[in-house]
C-alpha cells in the first residue's frame, strides 16, 4: 500500500464526482479530479441567479475550498477531449493546445449532460440553456436587460417584444424558471420604471407533454399549473417549438414575437459514449453494467447524468440523489476491490422523494408516500436545499438571502454585468418631450 | 411649476451623479439619469472582487433599487455619444444604432474617467484596468486561473512565470490590489495545491514616484511601503513601465516574464470634454467655473473625476467624496435658480480624509489633523466603507464576509465564471508518472 498508491481519476466536479471524491479522501488512493471549471455548481438553485435572486458565489464552491485540504486529491482545471483506454490515459489539451495524457488505474465520468434542441441545435444561439454560471449570467443580464431596454424604447408597439418571456420546458428548470421571473415582475420590479409597467409582462412556459413536472404526480402538476396561471403564467401543454430565431418562436404554427428565449428541455449527455465508444441509450448516455461499469472495462465506471442505468425496468432519473449516491456506490466498490474484499451488491437508487418550486412560498413535495403542495412543502424545499448547500458560510448566506426576499421583494444580485465592451443601448427621446425635427 | 417641471438630465450613477439625483429627488423638476450600466459601483472596495473577497452584487446597487421609488425620477441605461448645446440635447444611439437625442433644461455629466496607459493604449490588451465589475471579473478570472494553470502545468520551469503579479501604479488601487494579492496566496490558497506553493508567488508593485500612496504623508507612505514589504511583496519606486505584452512587461530595461500585468496607474477622463468642446486639462478633465459651471454654459455642470477644479492652487483630487460634494452642490445651485434664489457661494471641497489599506488589518489614515496606520485605522477604514456602503443589505453582508474572511481566510467569491465557452486548459502528465512515449 505504501510503494505506489493506485490512481483514480475523476472527471467532473458536479454531484457524482464530488460525492465519489469526498468518499475517497484520506484513502489508500491517489485522487486526481479534473474539471472544466474551478467549481462545484449547487444546480438545482441555478434559476434563482438566472433570476437575480442569489449571487453566483452563493451557489458555486470552489472545489479546492471543498477538497484542498485533503493530501491524497489533487485537482486540476482543465478539458478532457478522449480516452485512450489501452493505455490507460484520459486525454485533455493543455495550453499550448498539445494533447497530454493524464494515466489511471480507475476512471469515474462524471461528465453530466446539458439541454438538447431535439435535432436544432442553430436554436442554440437564440434560446440559451442553464447549465452552468456563465448561462444564469447570460440569462440573468438578458432578462433585466429587456426591461431596462423596454424603458429605454421610445416606441410602445416594441415594448411588448421586449416584455414577452418564453421559456421552452415544463420539467423543474422550466416551472421554476417562470415562477420565479414571474415574482420578479410583479414585486421586484413593480414600481420602478415609468415608461412601461413591468407587470405586464408576458410569461409563456411550452411542454410538449401533457402536464409539467411530468415526474410529479398528476395531482401535483394540476396544482403546480395552477399556481403557475395564478402568478400570470401562460402555460402552453401539447405545445411544439418548431422554430427559434433573433425575432422570437414559432409555437405550433403561432408566432410569437420576443427577444428572450429560454430553453429547459431535453437531455443530451456528455461525449463520455463517444469517449469510450460504449452503447449509448437515445440520448448519449453511456449503458452501465448494474454496478455502473462500463461492460468489458471493470475498471472505468460512468455515474449521474452521463449514465443509464434501468431500475425495475426504469431508467434512473437525471438528478442530483442519483448522482451522489452512483458516486459513493463506485467510491466504495473500488476501496472494497483494493481491500480485497468482496464486491458490493448491485447499485439500487434510494429516492428521497422530489422537489419543485412554484413562485414564492409554494413548492411541490413527492416522495415515497407524501405528496404535498403549498406552503408546507415549500418550507421542506428550502429546508433540504440548505441542507444539500454544503459549506455552511453558503447556508448562511443563502438564508439571510431568501428571508430578505421573502419579505421585501428585493434581489440580491440584480447587476448587469457584461463583459469587455458595454453595450449600446437606447437613449431615446422621451415620448412627452419629441425632438420637432423627428419623422420622416 | 405644475404645467411643465424643468428637465435635469444626469448622465452617469457614479458617486457624482447619483448625489445629485438623490438631491433632486421629490423637488420640483424632473430627473432623467442615464448610465451605461444598471448600477450604481461602489468603486472603493472593487479591488476585493478582483481578489475575490466580495461578489460583484455585494458592490453594484441597482440605480433602480436606490431611487426607482421616487416618481420625478426617469433611469435610462444606454450609451451617450455627444452633446447637441445648440438644441440642448444629450445624442444616444439607441438599440438599431440610430441616434436619438434627449431634450435637458439643465445638464450634469457626471462621466468619470478611467485609468491611462500615458500614450502606450496597446498596453490595455495585455494590461487590464481596474474601474468596473467586468474588469474586476476578468481580473479574478485572470489571478485565479494563473494559479489553475500552474497548478496544471507539467513543466515546473513555466510555475514562476504563472505565478508572478505586477501590479502597475502605487495610488490606492494599487497598493490595496497588491496587499489583497498577498493575502489571498499568503492565507487562501496556501495549502490548497499540489504541485506548486501559492505562497512563492511573486508581486511586484511598480511606480515611477518616489513612494507609494503619494497623497498622503511621507510617514504613513513609508510604513505602508513596509507593511506591503513584510506581506512580501516588492516595491519598486522610480520605475517606468516601459513595455507590456503577453509576455510579461519590460520595467526600467528589465524583462519580468509573467501573464498578469494589472494596470492601476493614471488619469484619463471621459470624453465629456470633446463632447463639450470646452477647455481641459492634460488629463482631459473639463475646466469648470468655481459654481461647476462649464464656462459660458451657465445650464451645462461638470462634477467630479472629468471636472477639473482648483482649490487653493491645488487641483481637487479625483476622489468619491469631491465627486458627491460636487453632485449635491449642483443639485442645490439648481433648485435655488429655479426657486429665483441667489445662488450658492462658489464650491468648497471638505475633506474629510483618506484611507487605504495594505493587506489585513492593516491601514492607513490621513485627516485635517490625524496620521494613523496600522488596526485602529483599518478598523476605522472599515467603518467608513460600511457606512458609505448605502444600502443596509449590502452593509450586512458585505460585513459577516468580512469577519469571516477575516477570521478564517475563506473568499467569498472564489468563482472563475467565463463567458461563452469555457477556456482550454491542461490536462497535464502527473510529474510522477511520466507517460513513457512522451519526449521528442
Amino acid at each position: 500500500m505504501s510503494e505506489r498508491r493506485p490512481t483514480v481519476v475523476i472527471v467532473g466536479g458536479g454531484f457524482g464526482g464530488l460525492a465519489a471524491a469526498k468518499a475517497l479522501r484520506r484513502s489508500p488512493v491517489r485522487v486526481m479530479l479534473v474539471d472544466r471549471t474551478n467549481h462545484h455548481l449547487f444546480q438545482p438553485l441555478l434559476y434563482q441567479v438566472a433570476t437575480s435572486t442569489l449571487s453566483p458565489a452563493q451557489i458555486g464552491s470552489p472545489l479546492r475550498s471543498i477538497l484542498g485540504r485533503y493530501g491524497n486529491i489533487t485537482i486540476l482545471m482543465g478539458e478532457v477531449t478522449g480516452i485512450d483506454l489501452e493505455r490507460r490515459c484520459v486525454v485533455g489539451n493543455n495550453a499550448d493546445r498539445q494533447q497530454v495524457p493524464l494515466p489511471f488505474d480507475y476512471l469515474i465520468l462524471a461528465t453530466g449532460a446539458r439541454h438538447s434542441y431535439f435535432g436544432h441545435d442553430e436554436f442554440a444561439a437564440h434560446a440559451p440553456g442553464l447549465k452552468s454560471l456563465a448561462d444564469a449570467a447570460a440569462i440573468r443580464n438578458k432578462i433585466l436587460g429587456a426591461f431596462e431596454q423596454a424603458e429605454a424604447e421610445d416606441d410602445p408597439s416594441k415594448h411588448q417584444d421586449l416584455l414577452t418571456f418564453v421559456i421552452v420546458g415544463g420539467g423543474p428548470t422550466g416551472v421554476e424558471l417562470a415562477g420565479a421571473i414571474a415574482v420578479l415582475v410583479g414585486k421586484t420590479l413593480r414600481s420602478e420604471f415609468r415608461r412601461i409597467n413591468p407587470a405586464s409582462a408576458r410569461i409563456l412556459l411550452i411542454d410538449r407533454g401533457p402536464r409539467v413536472l411530468a415526474s410529479f404526480s398528476e395531482r401535483l402538476s394540476a396544482a403546480a399549473k395552477a399556481r403557475l396561471e395564478r402568478l400570470g403564467v401562460e402555460v402552453r401543454l401539447g405545445s411544439s417549438v418548431e422554430h427559434v430565431d433573433e425575432m422570437g418562436a414559432v409555437v405550433n404554427g403561432e408566432r410569437i414575437t420576443t427577444r428572450t428565449v429560454i430553453w429547459a428541455a431535453g437531455v443530451a449527455a456528455s461525449p463520455a459514449g463517444k469517449w469510450l465508444q460504449a452503447p449509448t441509450d437515445h440520448s448519449g448516455r453511456v449503458r452501465v453494467a448494474n454496478d455502473l461499469s462500463v461492460p468489458g472495462q471493470p475498471n472505468v465506471f460512468v455515474v449521474g447524468d452521463t449514465a443509464s442505468l434501468d431500475e425495475d425496468g426504469h431508467p434512473l432519473p437525471g438528478v442530483a440523489q442519483v448522482a451522489m449516491q452512483q458516486g459513493r456506490y463506485v467510491a466504495k466498490l473500488i476501496l472494497r476491490r483494493l481491500a480485497g474484499q468482496p464486491a458490493p451488491p448491485p447499485f439500487r437508487y434510494f429516492d428521497k422523494g422530489s422537489l419543485a418550486v412554484v413562485g414564492k412560498g409554494f413548492a411541490v413535495l413527492q416522495s415515497r408516500k407524501v405528496r404535498l403542495s403549498g406552503f408546507v412543502a415549500w418550507l421542506a424545499w428550502a429546508a433540504v436545499h440548505l441542507e444539500f448547500l454544503g459549506q455552511s458560510n453558503l447556508r448562511v448566506s443563502v438564508f439571510v438571502q431568501w428571508v430578505w426576499t421573502y419579505l421585501t421583494g428585493t434581489r440580491g444580485s440584480r447587476v448587469i454585468i457584461e463583459s469587455s465592451a458595454p453595450p449600446t443601448c437606447p437613449v431615446p427621446t422621451p415620448a412627452e418631450a419629441a425632438s420637432p425635427k423627428s419623422g420622416p
